[in-house]
C-alpha cells in the first residue's frame, strides 16, 4: 500500500487522486511521463528545520577550522562569539553575521574538498533533541510521497533555499534524488588549474542563485526548464513555487506542510495561531491563499501516522 | 551495428573502447550507471555552425517584429542595417551590435511566448546552402554517438554557448535531449503576475551564465553537479570542458570534431592549415593539446562515411 504512514483524509486523498488523474492513460488529465516533474522544498518539508537549519549548524561547526586556516579571524566578530560557544549570543546574530560565517566556511576551497568535508560531517554530526544523525530527521510520510511519485514515473527534484552543493552531498542517499535533480541556492565557482596543471573549481563568495521566494520558480526555469506538475513546501519561501506550479493547465498538486505537532516534532506558524518562528515562517495569509486556490495543507498532527522513521 | 556512419579508424575505436571499458561489469574502469554523464557542445559538434550560428539567424529574422513593437528602433543602428538587408554590412557587425540585437529579440517577453515563437520559427526557417530546415543540418555520426551512449546507460547533455531557452525548444525532438539536460548560456528571468494574477516569467537583459570557455565546466557544476565521463566539442570554447572531463579519474573520453571537409560541409581551423573562421575557431594549439593529452580528434573527412542524414 502506498503512503502507509499517512492517515486517511483529504491530504492523502489529494495525492492519490492527483497521481491517478495524471498517470491513468484513460484520464482526461493524463500527463506524458517526460512532463512528470515534482519539486520539493527541503528544510521543514522533507526533514526537520527547527531549531536551526542543519546547514547553519555545519557552518558554525566549521568555524574553528576556518579560524585555524586564517588565525586573524579569532579576535574578530562574529567568529569570536562562535568560538566562545555562547549560544544565546549566536541565536541573536544578524544576517550580516551569518553571511560572514558563510563566506568563511563555504568559500575559498575546491568543490571536491567541500564535498568531502560535508560528507564526513553529515556522517558524524548529531542533533541535540534526538541525538541522532541529521539524516534520520527526515519525515517518513514525505519519503513515501517521493517513492510513490517516482514509482508513477515522476522525476523528483529538491528545490531548496539551502546550498545546492551542500544538499547534493547527501540527497541521493537520503532521498533518492541525484545531484542533477537538486536545485538550490548557489555560489558561483571559478575554473582554474592547480600547480600540476590539473583543472579544478573554486567556490567563490558570489551569490549566483538565491533559491527562496521568487527565486524558486526562476531557478526551476533555469535548471529544469519545465513547470512542475506537483510542488511541496512549508513556508512563505515556497509560495511562488506553489503558485507557479498550480497555475499551469491540467491537474496540478500544490501542498504545504503545517507544523502543528509540538509533541512529536515542533509547532510553529504563525498560521492558525501557532507560535511565530524565526525558521520556516507559515503565515496566516499563506494558509488562506492555500485554502482559496485549492492547495492542500498537510496537518502533521492529523495527517501523519508517524513523523520520523525511528519513532 | 552501432556507429554505422563512421569509418573504421581510431576515432570510432575510441568510442567503442570507452563504452566497453565503462559499462562491462568485469572492467576495472566500470562506471556505475548514475555516474555516466556525457556532454556535447552543439554548434559545430552536433549540427552545422557555418556560415553563421542558427540562433543569430533567428535574432536577425526577429528584428522586424521587434521594430514593430518598438518603432523608435527603425532609425537606429544596428536595426536600420538589419532592416535594409545589407548582408555585407551585417557580417561586419561588432559584438555590441549583436548584443543590442539580442536584447531586442530575446528579452522582454514571457518565457512561454519566447518558446512558442522559436518553435514556429524553427519549423519553417531554412538555411541558404541546402535550403533545408536547420534541424536537418545535424551530423548523422554524432546522432549515432548520442544514441549509442544512451543505449549504454549514459545520460546525454548539451552544453552550449548558445541560448539555453532557444536550444531547449527543439533539443528533445532533434537530439532526444530533454530540456532539463540542456545547459547553455542563460539570461535571468523574473517572476511576476499578469493582470489576472497568473504568475509568469519574463526574460531579462541580464546575462546569468556565459556558457563558453571556463563557463562550460562552471555551468556543468551548477546544472549537473558531476564531472562528465565523456565530452565532445569542436572549438577553443570547448577546451576547458574537455580538460575538466579528461582530468577525472578512470576512463574518460574527450573528442574534438575537426571540420576538414570543404566539399560535404565546411573546412576551417586554423588548426592543420585550414582557413581561419569567425565562427567556431579550432586553433593549432588546441589540436596539439588534444594530441598531447590523449583526446581524440575526429576528422570529418576521414572518419565520417556520411555527414548529413539527407546526403
Amino acid at each position: 500500500m502506498p503512503l502507509a504512514s499517512w492517515n486517511n483524509g483529504p491530504a492523502k486523498q489529494a495525492i492519490l487522486d492527483f497521481v491517478h488523474a495524471t498517470t491513468d492513460p484513460s484520464s482526461k488529465e493524463f500527463v506524458p511521463p517526460e512532463e512528470r516533474i515534482a519539486t520539493f522544498d527541503q528544510d521543514g518539508t522533507l526533514w526537520v528545520e527547527q531549531p536551526i537549519y542543519t546547514q547553519v549548524v555545519y557552518c558554525l561547526d566549521r568555524v574553528p577550522a576556518a579560524v585555524k586556516a586564517k588565525p586573524e579571524l579569532a579576535g574578530v566578530e562574529p567568529f569570536k562569539t562562535v568560538l566562545s560557544g555562547d549560544f544565546e549570543k549566536i541565536a541573536k546574530f544578524s544576517l550580516a553575521d551569518f553571511e560572514a560565517i558563510a563566506v568563511a566556511t563555504l568559500t575559498g576551497m575546491s568543490t571536491e574538498d567541500f564535498e568531502a568535508d560535508v560528507k564526513a560531517w553529515i556522517a558524524s554530526a548529531k542533533d541535540h533533541r534526538w541525538e541522532r544523525p541529521y539524516t534520520e530527521l527526515t519525515y517518513q510520510p514525505m519519503q513515501e510521497v517521493l517513492s510513490f511519485l517516482r514509482a508513477n514515473g515522476y522525476k523528483t527534484y529538491i528545490v531548496t533555499g539551502g546550498g545546492q552543493d551542500f544538499v547534493r552531498v547527501y540527497a541521493d542517499g537520503l532521498y533518492g534524488v541525484p545531484p542533477e535533480q537538486v536545485v538550490g541556492s548557489a555560489l558561483g565557482v571559478t575554473f582554474g588549474y592547480d600547480k600540476d596543471g590539473r583543472p579544478f573549481l573554486t567556490k567563490e563568495p558570489k551569490l549566483l542563485l538565491n533559491d527562496n521566494n521568487a527565486g524558486k520558480p526562476e531557478s526551476i526555469h533555469l535548471m529544469i526548464g519545465r513547470r512542475p506538475r506537483a510542488a511541496f513546501g512549508n513556508s512563505t519561501g515556497d509560495r511562488q513555487m506553489l503558485e507557479y506550479t498550480k497555475s499551469g493547465d491540467g491537474a496540478r498538486l500544490a501542498m504545504l506542510v503545517l507544523h502543528d505537532d509540538s509533541k512529536r516534532e515542533y509547532a510553529y506558524g504563525p498560521a492558525q495561531g501557532l507560535p511565530e518562528s524565526k525558521v520556516g515562517t507559515f503565515t496566516q495569509d499563506l494558509y488562506d491563499e492555500a485554502k482559496k486556490d485549492g492547495w492542500t495543507v498537510i496537518s502533521m498532527k492529523d495527517d501523519w501516522k508517524r513523523i520520523l522513521a525511528f519513532e
